[in-house]
């Protein structure tokens, strides 16, 4: 079992990751990627997704073996996003002319090529009817609906 | 123009809420929603978002008028993540078994009904070939492909 102390407790927060130890799972492949890594801090890692969904499909990911996204820590997320819009000012204008950024939790899946247990967060390039677009999300915008004012409610109730 | 002092640079972040003015848009219907606030914090509100793409689905949005995402602070980073992680524990077990979390930077599609320039998180609910899977990200599966060597080359040059 990974020996977890929450980061905000810690004064320095890169010092924790000298401290504690057993946190990485050694059968997980974010863990320890094979892929080579793009740039680090001290909170999270970033490496081109393989399999790809677009060229410029990076991945961010934490150090620590997080598998529920809410157990990742304030500076994890600031470690993570301080990638991100790294990634985002590079790519946007070369690539593409924005960029979206995916954090799928999805246990329902089973771990294979294209799901790991462990967080991540997708980035990726995206113009105006690209092909992203034209092959899948356009079936997307054709799910929105108007919100029914039931409908809210209900879902409303599940916040309390 | 909006005044921004970055959060980080106050000791106190949310009092910097009350010390800068012009932080919202008067035009922009993210600054002022006109759909119930569900949960806030000092940082980001929760509002179902109307038109919809499933039952469940969530917008977390920063308070101050922010377009681009990299221009969010690490305060409010955790504040909105706050809310995401909230929301995804409450809904996660009843209108799913996971739950998808995605930013959206497109400059290039003119603001609409779908689309609004102040960054905002989307937050909804997945399970098992759902209504979403079926309808349109089936087809996204299908775009994935090996990463060339090459490809993978081209691309990490752009983060040096």
């Amino acid at each position: 079992m990974p020996i977890f102390v929450p980061l905000s407790r810690i004064s320095h927060p890169a010092s924790i990751f000298a401290i504690v130890t057993g946190m990485t799972d050694k059968d997980c492949p974010f863990c320890q990627p094979k892929d080579k890594v793009l740039r680090e801090n001290d909170a999270a890692l970033v490496i081109l997704s393989n399999p790809r969904k677009v060229p410029g499909h990076f991945l961010v990911i934490p150090k620590r073996h997080v598998e529920k996204p809410w157990d990742l820590t304030h500076e994890e997320l600031a470690g993570i996003f301080d990638l991100i819009f790294f990634i985002e000012k590079k790519i946007i204008g070369k690539l593409g002319e924005g960029c979206d950024v995916r954090q799928n939790y999805r246990p329902f899946m089973p771990q294979n090529r294209l799901k790991k247990d462990h967080v991540h967060f997708h980035v990726y390039p995206r113009s105006l009817n690209d092909y992203l677009y034209k092959a899948a999300e356009i079936y997307e915008t054709d799910l929105f609906a108007d919100l029914d004012p039931l409908e809210h409610d209900e879902v409303a109730k599940l916040l309390k």
